[in-house]
């Protein structure tokens, strides 16, 4: 059984392990006050251009995105997202459990764009009694997007161009940053990332690391007393540095940028042969998520020999199944599949 | 100038203001214990043929809203609704401040429908991990609805099956409940109301109140500790009375209904003097609150005279604009209002 | 039965009632924008000295506070108060369910001082890690207090040079505030209140009116959005005039420091009385609540006539009650107590 | 340098790291549902006696009090705790960001009695009008505590009762759990553990593991929808594996136990060494946390290799200070740091 369902389905990359390995039993002081973080961080300031930023390190996403987003509200604010966002749909009302409303808007092909952003925003102040409604405080993006999909740059400094004229900060989620740079189809880099956003994250969990998602934070607004709101949230990991040491491995050597290099070639290979093969994608995504419609028979087929995870019924015999590459995945793997699928 | 923008521009019929004097001096406990609050409960559990019903008293809607709702559900737990209900768009999302996410179904005339509602519940346990997603845990109707519609019986009692065979209790904002059950079109009772819904509440504030929801428990789960919420929600009535007064005035000889019918019977002459008219209405209301589309001068026009709520765009030249009607809309209101409004 | 036992159990000034009736059926915009609550707010800017201030009327204690210290603190922040403050044992959890901690401090005749304070905030920036432990965010005080007793304007100011050079606001809570500036001990005014205090309420609920707490904001800070926060938190009247016209009528003509004096007076011809046939006062206060020791059989015999409130056991034979005036409160009544009191 | 500062300055036994090493690449299910977890929560209900029991496996501590604490509260209740409890100290206020108090007592010894904790209880429901006060709804204690110091099997049974006859649940804090069992002073085992607490923790962080807590719950009515409730507050580690691999690794051939018993006998041979050496310890713990009185210039001097954690300041010239042993120490580290101490 070989297991596409998602990208976080091997413990991590060897050099990770080898790393924590060698640290042994130095001892060290918690929090993420050590060495192996200070380190980190600095090395994640450099790549990222911006000697200025905070850097946390915190384990999940799901925790990621209702620290970052609950700092950075007022009680009454919400947080503006695409409606297929993440912290919209799979984060059990994480957000609304930390006091806030997702204000969704409809996504297309994951993403939303600068107008519908602007539209948002200024809606609510056109309000007659704007008080009554929940008024925008931060805009939530995903890159890559749940669906795969990525901004381009244009599409990015134009969200950027509104929150700043808006006072409204913007937030990307890069659980899967990774993937999202290493696209043939990304003009974005990570310094672009760094330069647009005024608090982003780039993910390990999904990207080479046991865990670990490292918060960037550039705006200096967002950046009083984190620590604090990482502590309330549950989320300051007693043994810091075992961040640390992941990311200090994964932004060594550009690890991090060649692993997730694997994940999208496997994938392109992967949605190259389906197309050859004939098979409809269900969207068009140009990394390490692929979605493609099959028949219900072939999906119980495939399930013997590998894992894939259902995203939607298409009509009463086919199926949208998402296939997942990730730093692990091999020639072999997407060999095997591709073959299987190609069987038909 | 005359106000049609709202249903709650006039303090209270003189009936309540008189029985609030005759209490002159006496002397009352606090919190909702003395001896109106306790008759007019009584009254109130007769009316709606519940002798088992809990009755409490809130000031307004909002905070009857929020407190019913949070009481009723777990940490992890959405409320369903109409995506124009009230909480999901005037309530400057004190739903979610509470923890909770509004689980929004779009409305057609302000209406949810039990399918819906079921296809809502079901999808959220045909998940695959439902437990990354927030999980149905109330549905929120508003009878008559932000547009000033109102369920059949038939949709009533669908709605109420649903919520029955899911474990879902059903909640109904009656904030205007008095102007639904007085339309011509309405064939649905209090008892109806009592019989279907686990909590609801009889509006007052728009009703010939000062202010006052008298919120009704039906199903026993939702009953305890009811005080206890209540109080932690800011919405214990140091001196309840107030609202006992009030609502066993409004109960008394069947005010409720008789000014309620008023404000139907004015609503009504305006919608078919504007339809005589050839004016086109914006939505089909068979209750107190009417939208009617203008164009932007005639609405210029009105406002020298006429309070009207501008309620959305509908194209360059045309808006629509919402017109209430209350407990004490006269005849001559409603006469100046056509005559302006037809004189073009 | 006279009742005694808090300050809020008669419905209001007979002037209120008066201008509710004068209101008659005038229309009126709703949400605390129209014309009476304008001109109270004008009133009572110049009564307290601050034209800068902003001021809300709210409906209750538990809800002034609740949404004056939710909307001051950030989420990891907690408000100091004696540990015999309303917020700390008397709301429910209010403030925790808003998801702060109370910072309880032993109180001192249930003040507590700014030596007190001071401390607090010094140890939790003493602390090896400060970002585990909750940031002191507001400084809670109560006056009078719940034992009735006053802050002298010395102690007042030490706690507000405090708050001041440790950039944590000063609210005080004055629901019982008229009582308090009547004290024949009290060497504060209204206006050393308004400019010691950063946000502070002055109570009407039970100070004469039928309900109502007028919020006023002195700290530019605390001012943003301040609506937001009121709406969210369900406190926002439908009929804000309702509150308008009460606090129009209470600042005109003193009529609100009148009724306070006679509370006041009252209060103080009890006291006088009781030490003179020789009762043990259970705290010495100088306003209109009263604890006096007393033995179970006398509570028990003074219950047939009289509603007084136990406050807590003092031996196993006497109790500690609570007597409360008001500006009701007539000679005739304190003539009735007194000699019962006395007939023993 | 060698640290004494705290019980979770090292990795991990290396046991748990080869056990991760050899998981490889090996493909998991995510969130908690692969095999490893699968047989850790087997290996532990088997251990605590409990086949009916829920285990889950968190990543902290902290996340750990507030997942379990939030979950089994309504939003009305508090949480009962000793004073100096981790939860009302050292967590930011996280149950209060929860929504919910945590009801003080104060702690001798770092622990609270079932005589405190039924008048508590009792004090609640005498209230008159107990609404307005924050109802008990759980009862906390850690195990050992937060002073090092353990319950007696009488003292644990006698809080049991009073839980279970007043329908409060008991929360046992177990971070240091294997630290107190392998007490010599403790007569309580896993299995009473088990029997007395409606859910408790075993704390893998501070006892050999890199990270993790099993909370393990044995009261039905707090199984609900447990799952959603960890995901809700960021706590499902995607990952889920890493945690079963590493209790599974625990729970075998009783490691945990093991490598507890080190830090205890560590312990014993410091605290003896102090005593001969005349020192006055500052709390009597039979656990892996001592706390010794030393003089500031003592302090400074040991400071230059060792780290110890200033614990509270005992009169101008003397600190009491931390020294924590762990599953890690060994016996030169003692041995230096004895030398060190009786060096004066």
């Amino acid at each position: 059984m070989i297991q596409f369902q998602c990208d976080y389905n091997q413990t991590c990359h060897p050099a990770i392990l080898e790393a924590l390995g060698r640290v042994g039993m130095e001892q060290m002081v918690g929090y993420g006050e050590d060495h192996y973080c200070q380190e980190a961080r600095r090395l994640i300031r450099q790549l990222v251009g911006r000697e200025d930023a905070d850097v946390h390190f915190l384990v999940g996403g799901t925790q990621a995105n209702m620290t970052v987003i609950s700092s950075a509200l007022r009680p009454y604010q919400g947080v503006i997202a695409a409606d297929t966002g993440h912290i919209n749909v799979h984060e059990t009302g994480a957000i609304e459990h930390s006091g806030h409303k997702v204000i969704a808007l409809p996504a297309r092909d994951g993403k939303i764009d600068a107008s519908q952003v602007k539209a948002a925003i200024d809606a609510h102040y056109a309000e007659n009694g704007p008080e009554h409604t929940v008024q925008p405080g931060m805009v939530y993006i995903s890159f890559p997007t749940e669906v795969g999909t990525i901004y381009s740059l244009a599409e990015l400094e134009a969200i950027h161009d509104v929150c700043r004229s808006s006072h409204v900060p913007l937030f990307i989620d890069g659980a899967r940053l990774g993937y999202g740079l290493c696209s043939p189809q990304c003009d974005v880099t990570l310094r672009d990332i760094a330069r647009l956003a005024d608090v982003f994250y780039i993910g390990g969990t999904k990207v080479g690391a046991m865990m670990g998602e490292a918060v960037v934070i550039t705006a200096d607004e967002l950046k009083r007393d984190f620590r604090y709101h990482i502590k309330q949230n549950g989320g300051m990991l007693a043994k810091g540095w075992l961040l640390g040491v992941q990311f200090l491995t994964l932004f060594t050597d550009n690890l991090y940028m060649r692993i997730a290099q694997n994940a999208i070639n496997q994938a392109m290979r992967l949605r190259d042969a389906l197309k050859d093969a004939g098979y409809t994608m269900y969207a068009e995504s140009p990394t390490n998520q692929q979605f493609v419609v099959i028949t219900d028979e072939e999906l119980q087929r495939l399930s013997r020999d590998f894992l894939l995870e259902p995203w939607g019924r298409v009509d009463s015999t086919h199926m949208a199944v998402r296939i997942c590459t990730s730093w692990a995945t091999t020639d072999a793997d997407i060999d095997r599949l591709t073959a299987a699928l190609c069987a038909r």
